[in-house]
């Protein structure tokens, strides 16, 4: 392989490779056993290569971070005037399945790997605290006045969590938006004191 | 003083003289320069006496927790069955004016420390994510179904987050249930898309 050569300064998707050879080390041997040498080895690139794009091994886990908090602030930087703000969040996160649609093995890969460690869940905690006064901070920036913006912000986050939990344990046949929707409704039933579906007993 | 002569082996209120202590070191010269034998010294205690109660100098904003807690675990479990969950969850979270509303000055310090100290409020976002995660835990425990019950614990932990804050900041005249009951109100017009009183222009 050419990539692996050592000639090529310049390593096509190497980010991407890393990635992959990263998740698939972690599920097989598990997060703890696998080592940064491995994975450059893993993806045919060199340690230093790694290092270039991720801080250490956790990294891998979180890089996405950035990019889900770009094209969310997108979408609620475009979203329309007339829209209440809780709708303007739940569309944004609603929008994220076009990045995460791809990707729902990987994703239980890793939220199966946050679960089994505490170093990562405590991570995960704070890079989703982060993003909640991100989209608070945002909707102020569109006239939204406080305590709305922070209240619609918690809201929109804890409808992304449970939507994201529904969508990882769907065995595939809804979207990812189906289930930000779903979990909205759920929160509109349990504000507004009807009984939901399924809180029934 | 009698109980700084070290004869006494029992220290009355030993660890309400560390926190206030504490709390008053750590407002007039600073969380990060204040050691713990400067506070044990304030109390009239020995440093001994301050690791008998606390780990560290950082688990004096922290030890009420566990006390927040189980004040919260028990209004949920004694809850009457007829009331909608998120009524069970902010009727505990209002209640925790027993324990705040006496020591609003030093929960201000407290926050002021918090928002200033990167490590603090790591630990204080794990802490709510932690309490939030014990509150859905109790739900299911009086027959509460998922995902109605994470739901429900971070809708109501997200009242919590905004009615502390605006109590915090409230001149005096509000109490805490107040605005415990206010950032409900709010919750519910931004779900069901009205526009509430405070987000109009």
């Amino acid at each position: 392989m050419d990539y692996a050569s050592g000639v090529a300064r310049w390593e096509p998707d190497a980010r991407g490779r890393l990635d992959q050879a990263a998740m698939d080390l972690y599920r097989e041997r598990g997060f703890a056993e696998t080592t940064v040498a491995e994975i450059a080895a893993r993806a045919g690139l060199t340690e230093r290569t790694f290092f270039r794009y991720f801080a250490d091994k956790r990294e891998v886990l979180f890089w996405g971070a950035q990019l889900l908090e770009r094209f969310i602030l997108e979408r609620i930087a475009e979203a329309p005037a007339k829209i209440t703000p809780l709708q303007v969040v739940a569309s944004a996160l609603a929008a994220t399945g076009a990045i995460f649609e791809e990707r729902r093995e990987r994703a239980r890969v890793r939220q199966a790997l946050i679960v089994a460690h505490a170093e990562l869940r405590e991570r995960e905690v704070m890079k989703l605290a982060a993003l909640t006064a991100t989209i608070a901070e945002a909707l102020r920036t569109r006239g939204v006045r406080e305590p709305t913006a922070s209240l619609t912000a918690e809201a929109g986050m804890a409808v992304f969590k449970v939507g994201f939990e529904r969508w990882l344990g769907d065995t595939g046949k809804k979207d990812f938006a189906h289930h930000i929707r779903a979990a909205l409704g759920e929160l509109r039933a349990i504000t507004s004191g009807r009984k939901s579906r399924s809180s029934r007993p």
